[in-house]
């Protein structure tokens, strides 16, 4: 280490000194007080012997800092710290000298929709990876990049890559019977993304929407961004009450609903109710949001219909995900929307965020396209298929114990209904287990009669140990 | 093509009909009203005859349609189909049937932070990729992937990950002198979401915000969604007037600022105004968002000291993108927050859109920890301001002519100013130029006094022929 002549300047710790090094020396000298205001600098062939730095050198870097403001140059004078430079004093700033805004607590405060880092029994109602053929997803991403070239770097359509659109719409046409075209698909980063944008174009502020109750909790923090007036509508065995939504909210603008497997309950909407539902979106002109999130992992029977392809005046808009069936970080979701919205939700995606990458979207087609998908769901539903088994058969003994649960056969998490929950719940996390309350789910905490049990991501045996925990943990609460 | 006997059903178009080609067709004439309601099918022999396919499997058909109610069964009678089934009619819906949001419309009829689809002169404020070293960010990659494992596939913190998290706060501490922490540092898909979030975080409905005027398009729409009151405040040649805010809102709980290079006009802000604008904050207790979205690109000098270094109070907020500097399909910017701000923001963000995938941002880690952010930015410094000059060298003869533009040597793109930028642009259209004016960049449309010549995405021969043609144009608007 070297220290200059005179002593003025800090050293500088490095064995070819550079205009840069001297640059950030001075200035963090000034900012931190070392260099107080007033101060007279050396001369910039003192500095440029001292650093062992040319003098233009030296002159360049004076001469940025007085064009900045830290200098100043008084002529036949010299170079003068200026006195108008505040010190830093970084240290001493809590949480509460920071001011958020109201909304801003509200929302930043809840962490449901945060993924857990470690998976336990039972916090994961996510996809299983352990099956994934990521070698043969990384050849189709070098495959995708060699077409797109340098097309990769570039801006993408904020709609999606036109081959995406369309292997989702064939995708949905053949697997879900909804019979759309590749002009009515959006694609987005995320369900949630999706259903913010949805939200932000279709409703204004305290404008009133069913919500299912229990719900989805990433719908309702996208409805309260939004600033929607939540009207909460029971589920029951046979999906949402649409005739509660009638009578307590006729003219609310939309629906959200999960009609194929209701989350987190597990109920499949009746036919009875799906028409009524769409009956009343179609008199009232109001939107229903069709959120078929895990529609792909049902383990007997066909999938169920769609609202959408049931809805004869395109009040359904259908919302999907790929990061369940493919992989959680491939991020890539779609909706199906009357194409008069697809402008609109594409101006609103470029304010949100941009744009979804393009190599990932055309990974994912050529994924689609060569039929890897289906081989891979069927693949993943009866890896699922086996670890629902698993549960349930670890479980029986509970049946016998008061504990119910609807064996609709399909998704990633089991509800489990009984009284106790709460204090099961209780017992079980000094096991290890990390349940959810079904009440966790509900618009206002109610009694507590739910466990969530999200099994997707675990391992067989995972699954199994934690089932035992949980029936030791609910013999330890009711003893026989 | 076969026909089944009695013709009740329609034809199936394969050689060998499954189960689900099955279920398709059937449920498709029922909804389209090829089978209407009330109408008897044929017993599950005559279908297994009909289309060859065994008995079990067309009643396990006819089940799941009984099921989700689309038929009925009679018991003794026979299986028909529900009268309450609707019939699609899906075409003839039009605009004006939806009904969009008042909120929606304002958004999303703006196409401001849509990218053009091809690249003209002078549309391009964008980054030039054609020099970037793809082959070898394919190779990162690749061996990211590889570091990464099944860890690719899975979820990633909200936050960002670890490993860039740290390599950005190396790369502001030696590039921008801006010291931080790798635990204040949270990444994000594009600088227009960290504004989204930071603005809902931190802003409650009518809050009243300092805005550049003219200002950046996208930090008007992130206002405009999180309900702000947005307060113009003039530009001059030393930046924001930080008076003119005292004077008009000296409440207002946020400015929104770009210092270093202010968009569009060019200007930096001073160091007088950058104090009094700290001071201002620090005693009011609100926020400063500094958008330091191209410091990266300036061709002579150092960059000017961000903001951020010169609070002492923590009352600024960094705000930096790598989609700018490295490539815009990229899709990575950060924040540089007090500590107690993390957690809030990646909340937040997991209800925006969950996070960002962890491959892309552990390449881009290696890409910065190996050097070659450093190396690649310094080369195109060069292509840029090859360009730049360029650009200027062409408009020389406007200079005569009462152009008037700042040589602030930075940045990717130039305003030049005349009043008869108007009548220029609607000439230089027929040549093909795409100019935007300065007061689209105006809270109020004023006087067109500016042209924006967005050149950074553009090749140097693009940028000669654009300049010489409006060039031209300028001469048929005023003829020497």
């Amino acid at each position: 280490m070297r220290r200059p002549r005179g002593a003025l300047l800090p050293p500088i710790d490095a064995d070819r000194v550079r205009g840069r090094d001297l640059y950030r020396v001075l200035r963090g000298a000034v900012l931190d007080g070392t260099l107080p205001g007033g101060e007279q600098l050396p001369s910039t062939r003192a500095v440029g012997r001292d650093y062992r730095v040319s003098r233009g050198m030296a002159e360049q870097v004076y001469a940025q800092l007085v064009d900045e403001g830290f200098l100043e140059r008084a002529i036949g004078r010299g170079t003068f710290v200026s006195a108008r430079v505040p010190v830093a004093r970084r240290n001493g700033v809590s949480a509460r000298s920071l001011p958020i805004s109201r909304r801003g607590r509200a929302a930043a405060s809840s962490a449901a929709c945060r993924e857990p880092g470690v998976l336990r029994p039972f916090n994961a109602g996510t996809a299983d990876t352990r099956e994934f053929p990521w070698k043969g997803w990384q050849r189709l991403q070098a495959r995708a990049a060699r077409e797109l070239g340098r097309g990769a770097l570039d801006f993408a359509d904020p709609r999606g890559l036109p081959a995406l659109r369309a292997a989702i719409a064939r995708y949905l046409a053949q697997f879900r019977g909804v019979a759309c075209e590749p002009g009515q698909v959006v694609v987005f980063n995320s369900s949630q993304q999706a259903l913010f944008a949805l939200f932000a174009l279709l409703l204004d502020w305290a404008d009133p929407v069913w919500l299912e109750d229990p719900c989805y909790l990433g719908a309702r923090a996208a409805l309260a961004f939004a600033g929607a007036e939540i009207v909460p509508v029971a589920v029951d065995e046979h999906g949402l009450r649409v005739a509660d939504g009638l009578r307590r909210a006729p003219r609310a603008r939309l629906a959200y609903v999960t009609p194929s497997h209701q989350y987190p309950t597990g109920a499949a909407l009746s036919l009875e109710r799906r028409v009524a539902l769409i009956d009343w979106a179609a008199k009232r002109g109001a939107w229903i949001v069709e959120d078929d999130y895990d529609s792909e992992f049902r383990y007997a029977g066909q999938p169920l219909a769609p609202l959408w392809s049931l809805d004869p005046r395109a009040r359904v808009i259908y919302l999907g995900t790929l990061s369940k069936v493919v992989f959680v970080s491939l991020r890539l979701a779609y909706v199906v929307v009357p194409k008069p919205l697809v402008e609109p939700l594409a101006n609103l995606r470029t304010q949100l965020d941009g744009f979804t990458p393009p190599l990932v979207q055309a990974t994912t087609s050529l994924f689609m396209d060569e039929g890897h998908l289906p081989t891979y769901v069927r693949r993943m539903r009866a890896v699922y298929g086996a670890k629902r088994a698993a549960l349930i058969g670890e479980l029986a003994s509970l049946a016998s114990r008061g504990w119910t649960w609807t064996d609709n056969a399909a998704g990633l998490h089991l509800l489990v209904r009984h009284a106790s929950a709460a204090h099961v719940r209780a017992v079980a996390r000094a096991s290890g287990l990390s349940l959810a309350l079904l009440s966790d789910y509900r618009s206002r905490r109610g009694s507590d009669d739910g466990l969530l049990l999200r099994y997707g991501g675990l391992d067989p045996e995972q699954v199994r140990a934690g089932a035992r925990a949980l029936v030791a943990a609910e013999r330890r609460v009711q003893p026989p």
